[in-house]
């Protein structure tokens, strides 16, 4: 790491401010409120800001498109379980961009080249080759599911199902199911 | 949902707050800083206050120990394939509960029960049988990867080669590995 980027020398400068007002020494490892949130990576929602959290106060879980994966539920058995947390928020939000991919395109993108696609509003497509970007692709990622989903409303209730129908998830657990609208900050209620 | 519970109440009311101050209404569906954080679900953690993001910034992926789990790499990919990150930061952090248990522990625990176990300071152990938690346990939990683990700089280490060495992720992507320290706020340059 002798060569810090930009953005790096960014993130360390921002830490330094905030560990030099650090003031949360000494929160207990269980969540002060006992609920988690399960949302998407998508970097115009901070769950702290949308559903006021401070730091102690819940379990954040987030994945491409918010889903309820193996893994999330992997991590949600264990806030519950093992740390007390009693009530699950599911946020999945509009103009998520797992709406606009499936696996077939997302295996044949990656099969080209690994290098980032180009997006013209509707569709990504590879960009023409360069001395850059004519690294190989990889036909492995025809063999992930990439947990793409059509329709946000339903998305939200098969999931939160999957969640309460999973045989490690107590039935004592409440679990609700959001959409954020990215356009207004709000979370509407589904389910 | 006709009876909310009061941490529900709470949650809409703060959503209710911050959609009336809402001021982002026309970002971009990529990263504007284009980069990602892989870090754990722990409550105490706020990446977007220990790395100094805004909305808009950057794409969080959190689950239970910040692992490079398959659903972790899975965001990632879609992330720099489709969304633009480049830069990538791993942060795992001190006083992790995933060092405090195994595989076995956690399959033998639900098998008792799915009701929250108690906590001895080195040990969860599940609470005497009551009317309340007497629902049965589900041996599902022996067949599922915890992702525990044991030493967190070595695991930090390793989970950033297995993201680096995966044949879906670019070699032009820089992948930084940290540890987040609770007492302090500190961010921990491991590799």
């Amino acid at each position: 790491m002798s060569n810090k980027t930009k953005l790096h020398q960014e993130v360390i400068h921002a830490n330094t401010a905030y560990k030099e007002n650090f003031t949360k020494a000494d929160l207990p490892i269980f969540p002060g409120r006992h609920f988690a949130i399960l949302t998407c990576m998508d970097a115009r929602l901070d769950p702290a800001k949308f559903a006021g959290l401070n730091e102690g106060d819940a379990h954040v879980i987030r994945n491409a498109g918010g889903r309820a994966s193996d893994d999330a539920i992997r991590s949600l058995v264990i806030s519950h379980k093992l740390l007390g947390t009693t009530e699950w928020f599911v946020v999945q939000h509009t103009n998520c961009g797992m709406e606009l991919f499936n696996d077939q395109i997302m295996g044949n993108l990656l099969a080209d080249g690994l290098h980032t696609a180009e997006f013209d509003g509707t569709l990504w497509k590879n960009p023409a080759p360069t001395s850059e970007n004519i690294k190989p692709g990889s036909n492995e990622g025809q063999y992930i599911k990439w947990l793409t989903f059509k329709g946000l409303n339903d998305n939200v209730k098969e999931d939160v199902s999957r969640i309460k129908a999973h045989s490690l998830v107590s039935s004592a657990i409440q679990v609700y199911g959001y959409i954020y609208d990215v356009s207004t900050g709000s979370l509407i209620e589904v389910v």
